[in-house]
């Protein structure tokens, strides 16, 4: 991709997964050498890194008054324009009245004066609000001052606040434009604040203004990240509505292209527009959560593929033909993929399939004590895989916002050491893949949330596990069921019944026919 | 226990795990109280939480001079005077000059002077000595300042030392008494050396000394730590060899059991003093590796159980009996445990023991890439437990010495995070359990050596995995084969053949024709 996208006479293209950034500074500066960086593009650990790499290489790091970059970017589009929306109580299950009372407590107890909040999704989920600053993530680009006496300072442009989402904001939260930012943090430092700022997403720039005007500094989590992960049960609620009406959605498609597909007329574009024509036709979507992943043959092997005019291809007879897609909703945020055969797949696929379906079935079986983290589990996703020698190089699954980002943290499933647990109430994707480069690619992913621990008949301890969130058929064609365990198929064909029960109230006639067939019982 | 060896008029007792020492300190000192320590006895890490502890309490943490408790304590016995022996490089298969110059070629790569060795293990595994000094590990109480020049100053009691062990030793390695320590480490100061020190294992003390004396220290990990536990080929061939031996042994011993038991003639001891001798007729042990856990009935639920004349008890018909042992031999440290039942068992019982032994059979079968930590694969070891609302109590594995300690790090199975990668070579135990309070305790242990990464017929990708080197016949009786997948009941078969073929032509006729029913594919 960065081949086809950048011009090769002007840059040299490294592999980051060989040689890090930090590791390239290091062997590749020269002693004395002078590297710029924008304060406002780095956040403070990052700039900790690239430091540390310019030490070992005798360079020096310096911070750029001005970005270079912005002075020669004459077609720079203005910054986005719309408005900030209220979401309401009915769906954030939390006023932001008491979100900041719970993290103003917090502030006193630590004997902090104040937390800098600069990730826009931290402050949509504390203030309540939603934009549409950023493509498919329902953001409005803001930053929050959150006093130990509860009282907010909203930095954003007013031109976004109208009335009724001032209004909603309360008589506690100040909105000030962006450009009074500086001054206040100065004030901050001014007042010897202790403030609280997360040096993995605030900017060096939050930093080295807060520092030099004399806070006192604790680098510490951004308080609203891990409340923000743990849906409440009115979110929770919401999720599990707007995944029956996504559902819904994607079943229709699934049932269109198991019509259309072998007829050879569709092709990676018409499966999205087909798709997004599905998910808009509920009249609930706000917006896809995310560009849809659209691979036929050996684009499935792209994990993260994004289909062009130019690269456009039709659905062949005898391919896998995979969809990861998701749509945004004011309810909660969905994130499904599935696996088709075009046609009688190979054996190869079959096996390669069923290994893949096995690690997302055993996921999503797992119970787990509480303390558990996600690397913990990720192996029960890998091991049919992995007895094979097979794997597969992205992570199980990733934290999804409500009504925020598709991709959230801190929680995952992954094989990287983490001591971040899973709590009740997180949402995670659940999406095992096999890649096979330039022939197909294979991935099955639901969203799933972790459950309360509860009492097991005959147990002694509570356990907690997973609730699937998505419905949506999984292709019989390609598994084979010899290679699962007599639980992996009573788990299967409890989820398809599970599917057609919730599903064929809400599709037409034609839908619902053939999603009888498909989740018949293996 | 506590309650059983401690007075209680002058003791009060605090369950670690509800209320850390630390934690104990921060809310029951009070503000001007001063806390001794021997700075000999705590590492650096141990006193620098322990200080950080104080300080939020407002009291002062004050190294003592000498250690109060030695002088009231009138019967403090002698230290051992035991001699040092070579351990021979037929089973080493690493001359202590190639270690030596292996880590001295680190220390100049990292611009560093010197390592100052303060665990006796390393110090044993480093110079390829062993001793008598402490019970049941092949230690000599010895510390090192290994030179970047790979030069050795070794400390110990000269009187350890005979000409053959200083032959052994070789002429880059000095010999001093442990009184000449204290000036070493400040001559290493007045050269302005850089010194690496472990901060994890070395005492408080050491970094007390080297920096008043102007070493500049660099914490780091005992550089002998982790090849020590990455075995080379000798020492895994040795590792085999002393589990035939040692599997014969036990064999001969659960077969004298099987016999003996139901009559109502054996007891704790009796068991314990059969299985010594079982060990000590093979004519090539050293030692036994810990204390044998010899629990009937109740007192097999008790994890670290030591049998007493006063506990006692007779293994009654309708118990499980378990036993967890193993034996120090020159080429090798063993370390298993078997449940047993005697006579008919409870269908609870039996439920529980398969659940355990799924675990154990799961991990035995892993496949991992390289890079998987021990944290990665413990839920192989509990999810059959945990689908049950079971669990138990205690890590999955420990690191296990060759011809060392019985427990050895870095490596490990278990819940807490962790970054060290399993590594070809190294040994562990697998040995998950289930505890009843007051009614039985199951485990089933037996040790595993972490495979090279190999091709698997049809795969992309070598995968590692474990051989099991233990040998000894898991009790059929206790497991309910319905829940058992049909893979684990091949994998019990193939380990009972294995040890049935290995082990018939070493033991007695009796045991041979026990051995061969209870090998019998299930």
């Amino acid at each position: 991709q960065v081949q086809d996208e950048t011009d090769a006479t002007l840059f040299t293209t490294c592999n980051i997964m060989d040689e890090t950034p930090s590791a390239w500074i290091e062997t590749h500066l020269s002693a004395g050498a002078k590297l710029g960086y924008d304060p406002k593009l780095h956040t403070a650990d990052a700039v900790k890194q690239l430091r540390a790499a310019c030490d070992k290489a005798g360079a020096v790091l310096l911070a750029c008054e001005t970005n270079p970059l912005d002075a020669v970017w004459d077609d720079q589009p203005p910054p986005p324009s719309d408005k900030a929306r209220a979401h309401a109580l009915e769906h954030a299950g939390q006023s932001s009245a008491e979100k900041c009372a719970k993290i103003a407590e917090d502030l006193r107890d630590k004997k902090l004066d104040a937390a800098v909040i600069t990730d826009p999704t931290s402050v949509a989920w504390l203030l309540n609000i939603r934009g549409s600053d950023v493509h498919h993530t329902p953001l409005v680009l803001s930053r929050v001052i959150l006093h130990h006496t509860g009282k907010v300072d909203l930095f954003i442009d007013p031109a976004k606040v109208d009335p009724h989402v001032d209004a909603h904001l309360g008589d506690d939260v100040l909105v000030h434009a962006p450009q009074a930012l500086e001054a206040a943090l100065k004030a901050l430092g001014a007042h010897d604040s202790k403030v609280l700022i997360d040096p993995m997403s605030a900017s060096a720039w939050f930093f080295d203004v807060l520092e030099e005007a004399g806070a006192t500094l604790t680098r510490g989590d951004d308080p609203c990240v891990l409340p923000k992960a743990i849906k409440n049960d009115i979110e929770i609620a919401g999720t599990r509505a707007a995944h029956v009406r996504d559902g819904a959605a994607l079943t229709t498609f699934l049932a269109w292209l198991a019509k259309e597909a072998p007829t050879g007329t569709v092709d990676e574009i018409a499966a999205v527009t087909k798709l997004e024509a599905c998910r808009a036709a509920g009249g609930a979507l706000c917006d896809v959560s995310f560009d849809t992943i659209s691979g036929s043959g050996p684009h499935g092997a792209i994990v993260h593929y994004r289909v062009t005019e130019k690269t456009n291809r039709t659905l062949q007879t005898g391919e896998l033909f995979l969809v990861d897609s998701g749509g945004q909703y004011v309810d909660g945020t969905t994130d499904v993929t599935r696996t088709i055969a075009i046609g009688a797949p190979a054996e190869e696929m079959r096996d390669r399939f069923t290994r893949v379906l096995k690690g997302m079935i055993r996921l999503s079986m797992a119970r787990f004590p509480a303390g558990t983290t996600g690397a913990a589990v990720d192996i029960l996703a890998r091991q049919a895989l992995w007895h094979a020698g097979l794997d597969f190089d992205h992570g199980t699954g990733h934290g999804v916002g409500s009504y925020l980002s598709v991709h959230e943290g801190p929680q995952g499933i992954h094989r990287r050491s983490t001591k971040v647990e899973l709590k009740p109430g997180m949402i995670l994707s659940n999406e095992p893949g096999y890649y096979k480069t330039g022939a197909y690619g294979i991935r099955i992913e639901n969203l799933i949330a972790v459950t309360e621990p509860h009492d097991i008949a005959g147990g002694e301890r509570p356990m907690m596990g997973f609730e699937t969130l998505t419905l949506a058929p999984i292709d019989r064609i390609l598994i084979d069921v010899a290679l699962l365990a007599p639980e992996e198929v009573d788990w299967l064909n409890a989820y398809h019944a599970r599917v057609r029960e919730t599903l064929s109230p809400m599709v037409d006639d034609d839908t619902k026919a053939w999603l009888e067939g498909v989740t018949q019982a293996l």
